[in-house]
């Protein structure tokens, strides 16, 4: 293929940190021979995507953004609201996908019922009035909080608080397999999913990798 | 009751024969003793909401309306993409309701299976998305696009396709209650319900209709 | 609008009590210029609707009485078992609403997901029957019995149940909106309202806004 | 087993035609050391069950005639509507089953997706209401009226009419397996299945045989 | 009816004790007149259907049994993963029930929500996915798991968990009827169903009257 | 990453031109840098999977397949009737994706309703029964069979019909993503999607392009 393919996973938050932080997580997904995985964070967003009005504040930024650049043959909405996704989708004839859906569509075929693991209470009602807007109610076991701020879920100590809240999924609500319901705890998901012996799902890999298969399948 | 009272019925296009076609509609609302109602106009609204791109456009706007404005009791989003609805909901503690989701819901006690008139086809994956998202695809007939431009809409002829898209819908998708589809169809309405034998719901009047309980039983 | 209009508001049960305590629930929807709201009593109905049996019992007279009223232009059956409802929707071309189908669709835009707080526990399995006739059970939270007899349901110490019963639904059950499963709980709804810091609807309320807005309309 | 175990069928209109036709379709239920068959005919029933208004008068008759009979050890309300199910139900502890409830679950045990053919058009959405209650419209292919009167559907002639709608509910919805809606249409059962190559369902004989499985199991 | 008429209920795995044990629980549907009902083991099937592998090995076997027996009017699959079904139904016009779906339906009829009492909890996940085929979800109030082996299950103190989970099901989850899930326990319906006030469905006896009832129908 | 990574995509039927020619349809994801992608027949499966019967013939065969090749880090079922797949994912801690289940999943980020194209009319059924089993009918449109034979299948005007089936489920049913519902139709996929303007998704690519992900981040 031509290496002028490449992927851009745009993070709608101007925290730089979580978007090197998933780029390292996509690593994996950087293969010679592959499209070019660029990882781009929204200089005008706000810090962290927490309410229904940060969503709203960075829709027409990334849409502009992806109608800027034509040399992108699939794009990443790298934030779990999955802000501007049908924006996007209308801007352009590329393939453009959200992490909370490729997050849980990824879940679907690891595991029978999805456990969503939030950073935020405030998060849930707006996660499952989406997941309801996916059809996807009969899948799911569970969506939990972390009741963590975005600065403690950096710290390493936000781990016990993932394996308790991933533990009352699995033993209380029935979950199968785990969907981390954040851009920024990709480096918690292989000891999560060894500890707990679940599948876990990082939403940004999985929707890095939906966009590979699109890029290459193109 | 307080004579300030008062309900804000927001037309997120800058069309402004779109709002005094709804206030006129809202007329029979505005009763002595009763809460005002007055019609707002966003004045840099696009002049038709077509797009998801134009639903994205005005929901912040939309959002600082409501908060300018804290001397109203209860608001109503008059676009029937509900355009920035939870933004506004989440930006004050009054009410605020959107048309498609009152009119659909007002639907449900006038009828069994509802059948929704859209304007154009390409708001149909948008409304059924939506309706998804409500979890009403149960009570859904279905849902017909007149494929009349904003302007085609406000000629007379227009109630000729809504005989034939709300006759469809009622003989061969079995809805018993329909939904006009738009914030500007309410002029057709009694005609309508009298000539197709079925409760017609103009989605204006329902959410200002919502707006006026809530206000009178706060 | 014309002086003569006027919406009937039917307790089907016998006692007056009921009756007396859901008008003055309904006085803040009488104004001046707006159609008139008159609650009559079932004389010959059971003394509460506790069974399927006083159901069944009510709904020949409550259709009768509907079609003994011509004057009428909607009408509430004010019991939250709905009885009837559909045997005098037939007899009339007049709207008819029923206070749980009522209740619940006004919960469905004010929050996500619904809490039912019943009266007894008997009564639980009777109205998830109905929410699943209504398509509605993908928006409920749950519903909880507060495991009183009307006469208990009464007394002051009632509000201490309802403020236990409506917490579990939130804490426990993630309901963001409640209703009151029953016509006489009213006078407690904006104290729990405020004491939750949830929106919580009288059905009674409900119905009756729901035919105010289809007089007005008509 | 004692001989004096017993199943009542009872008809909830006052046509005896109806209860000889389906009596006649329950004979190969009635075995040599099974529990005796009795058909009842509510005498002062409506002469069909056509509407609410039907419905609603039989109710509490048949729960009557059921607290009447302490002799009998399951009973069937032989009505597609079931009418007075649930009062049943409640006054008593031996099993009660309504027609339309067991053919469509006998329905899917045989086939995948259920077809019905109504008799008139106006019990579609009556039906459809009660479907829904049921939980089970995700395996409905469709309903089809027959758009026959209770008299015209007792002609030879009515069978070409189910013929050509049990066609349409195979051929146009899916249907791979058919339920009769209606209590009077059994002598069409076999010759139907044999035409259409599919399994066709008499609900009357659906719920007897779900009697005679919990008086024998009980 | 003819002498001939036999019903084949076949035992998957290859302990004749459960063969015998659901013989015996059949007993009561064999009546003078009836059909014959022929309990069958199938000799090289696995001690116990524990895992998917096991459900895969007996299916073909379990169609071989099917075609090899033209003399049977109605075949039973006597395990509750309802292994075969659908290839046992491919091959044969005559019916084939399955345990677990003919189970389920049996508690459909019998009360509004239903539970499922599994044996182990790693089945829980299978029996889930398959009520969802089934399209019942919405009538699921839950499973829970014995958390027995086949061997345990057989003793008398396995009564004692039944109770307990049963109870849990009645009053965690809200279930008005349960389900034994698995071939082995019919002995303990009846003081089970005593004991816990509810209906309790043994599905080899639902499924065999099932059978019993397309007999005699036929 | 180490050059040993493999993953193995297995056609059930014995028909090594269609393992051939989804081979050919995979060379787009075997990148220089990436997993090894082998794809191997099922010698002594069927032909052809068309029953349920062949179904379960492969099931156990696809599961030692599975087994015996630890050298393998993901498998792919390459027949759309997703055989074995539960068992081969119980005999292994690796992943394993069948191709209805990922190419329904691919198709849900890529349009909000599917519509699946089958071969013949006789798999719609099993396929709608498995929809189910996953969850997900609120997002299918429909799905239509060619009626073709798998050799009709393979000649040149096979395309003709996938073009009207295609066009069918676009515009009577409202789909705006295709999925091909069968291992053997790779190479009409661009075409398709060209001509009628909606993403069309290859089942056996997307299912592949799921395994390569999970490689790559495992």
């Amino acid at each position: 293929m031509s290496p002028a393919r490449r992927i851009l996973v745009i993070n709608p938050n101007s925290n730089t940190q979580v978007t090197e932080g998933f780029s390292e997580a996509l690593e994996s997904l950087r293969i010679t021979g592959g499209p070019e995985i660029e990882c781009a964070t929204l200089a005008d967003g706000p810090f962290g995507i927490e309410t229904q009005e940060h969503v709203e504040q960075v829709s027409l930024p990334l849409r502009r953004m992806v109608v800027a650049r034509p040399d992108v043959d699939a794009f990443v909405i790298a934030c779990y609201s999955d802000p501007g996704l049908h924006a996007c989708r209308e801007a352009t004839t590329k393939p453009v996908f959200g992490i909370q859906e490729s997050g849980i569509l990824a879940a679907l075929s690891r595991g029978d019922r999805v456990g969503v693991i939030a950073l935020g209470a405030q998060s849930v009602t707006r996660h499952l009035r989406y997941i309801r807007q996916l059809g996807l109610m009969e899948r799911l076991a569970g969506e939990r909080p972390l009741n963590l701020s975005v600065a403690q879920s950096e710290r390493p100590e936000a781990y016990d608080r993932l394996l308790e809240v991933g533990g009352a999924l699995r033993d209380t609500d029935g979950a199968d397999v785990l969907v981390l319901g954040c851009a920024g705890m990709a480096r918690h998901r292989r000891t999560l999913e060894a500890t707990l012996g679940l599948p876990v799902i990082d939403p940004t890999q999985a929707a890095t990798a939906d966009a590979l298969a699109a890029v290459l399948l193109a």
